[in-house]
C-alpha cells in the first residue's frame, strides 16, 4: 500500500480511546456492550462506532452486543500492541525522563534500550535503571542494536539533526516530543505530542466564547457602516 | 453563545500549529508571506489556511501576502496568549515536574503558583522554586489564591476525584494528563495530552500496511468462499 493511509486521522485518533475504554469495562468484569451503550460513554453514536470498526474488516456486533475482550484484543491487533518494541530515548530531560518512567510502557511490551543526552553533566545517570549515554555514542549503539521506536525529547533546535540522524540509522518509527513539525524519510512515520500546541487548545477554549462575541460585535458594526454607506449611496 | 463549540476541532487543532509556524518564520525575520507559501510549509493548502483564518472574522490577506508579525499576535489573540494565566499542578511526579518545568511556560504566561501530591513523602520538595504541598492542602489554598487552570498528572484512579475537587474550588480550565475522559461540569473546558494514546498511534502507523495487507487477504478469501457458494447454488 505504500505511504498513503487507509482509515481518517479521526478514526485514528478513535481507536486508542475505543482500546482504553474497553479495557477498563474489561476490568470492570463487564462482558458484553451494545454499540449503543458504549457510544453513550465515548459521546460517539452506535452507528458511528460500528462504522470505526468496520473500518478493519467488521467484527461480528451479532445482535446482542461486543464481546468485550474479544473486542478489546482486535483493537489492541489493529493498533500493533501484541508486539514488543525496542525503544530508545533521546534526551534526558523531564520529558525523557518521563517517558523512560511511564508506568505502563513496560506491561505493553515497550522496552526502553537505551537514554541519551548531549549533556555531558547527565551521562552516567541513572535513568529508570539505565545510565544515560552520550549522544556521540548514538550511532555506534544503533548499529549494533535493534530499535523500532526513537523518542525524540530533546529541544526544537535539534530535533530534525536527531531525526535525521536516527532515521539514517535505519529507524522506521519516532515518537516526537519536540515541539516542530520533523521531515520525514519515506518509510518513516512519526506520531507528536506537542505539549504547548495542546495548551494552546485549552486556552483557546477558555477564552472562546469572548473571542466570538468580540467578532460578532466587530462584524455587527461592519455590516452598520455599510448599511450607512449605502444610505449615502442613495 | 453558552458552551457549544463554534469552529471545528480539526480547525482548532490547527491554529497551535500557524502560532509555531509564524514564530518560526518570525524569528527567522520574515516580514510576509502567502498563503500558497504558508501552506506548503504547513502541508496544507492555500485555500484551507485562508478559510481557517476566516473562521475568525477574517484577516486582510491583500494580495501580497500575510504580515507574518500581525498574523502571529492575531492567532496568538485568538488562542488567548496575551493573558496571565495562574496555574496549579496537581501531582508531583514525573509528569507534573516535566510541566513544572516546561521552558517556554514561563515566557508564554503562564505561572506556576503552586504543585500539590498526596505522597507525603514528596510533601516539601522542591519542583522548580515551588515546595510540593499535601494534596490536603488544595481546597484551602484555592480558596484564597487566584488559579486559572488546574494541571492533572495523577494516576487515572485518581483523576475524576481531583477533577471534581478542583471543580467545585471554580477551575474552569483543566489541562488532564491522566489517561481517562473526564466528566466536567458545565462551563469548564478541558483538553486532554494522552501519552499512551500518541504511543498506540505510532504503533497503529508503523503496522498500518501489515494489518491492511492481511484485511486485505481476508476479504479476498471470504468472496472466494461466497463465489464457491454461490457456483454451488447453481
Amino acid at each position: 500500500m505504500g505511504y498513503t493511509y487507509r482509515v481518517s486521522d479521526a478514526v485514528v485518533r478513535r481507536l486508542p480511546m475505543y482500546y482504553r475504554q474497553l479495557r477498563e469495562l474489561e476490568s470492570r468484569g463487564v462482558a458484553r456492550i451494545s454499540s449503543r451503550e458504549l457510544g453513550e460513554q465515548m459521546n460517539l453514536t452506535a452507528s458511528q462506532i460500528r462504522q470505526d470498526i468496520n473500518c478493519f474488516g467488521g467484527f461480528g456486533q451479532q445482535g446482542y452486543g461486543y464481546r468485550v475482550s474479544e473486542l478489546r484484543s482486535h483493537i489492541a491487533h489493529i493498533l500493533g500492541l501484541n508486539e514488543e518494541y525496542h525503544v530508545i530515548i533521546i534526551g534526558a530531560g523531564n520529558i525523557g525522563r518521563a517517558v523512560a518512567n511511564y508506568e505502563g510502557f513496560a506491561q505493553e511490551g515497550f522496552r526502553v534500550r537505551a537514554i541519551f543526552d548531549a549533556n555531558p553533566m547527565l551521562v552516567g545517570v541513572d535513568v529508570h535503571g539505565l545510565p544515560v549515554q552520550s549522544i556521540e555514542r548514538l550511532g555506534d549503539w544503533m548499529s549494533s542494536h535493534k530499535v523500532d521506536i526513537a523518542v525524540i525529547a530533546v529541544p526544537a533546535k535539534n530535533a530534525q539533526e536527531i531525526a535525521d540522524m536516527v532515521m539514517r540509522s535505519g529507524i522506521k518509527a519516532i515518537w516526537n516530543f519536540a515541539p516542530i513539525e520533523l521531515h520525514l524519510q519515506k518509510g518513516c512515520v512519526c506520531n507528536n505530542v506537542h505539549l504547548s500546541d495542546s495548551l494552546h487548545i485549552l486556552t483557546y477554549r477558555m477564552n472562546e466564547d469572548a473571542l466570538f462575541e468580540e467578532i460578532d460585535r466587530a462584524r455587527q458594526e461592519q455590516r452598520q457602516i455599510e448599511r450607512g454607506l449605502g444610505m449615502m449611496d442613495v
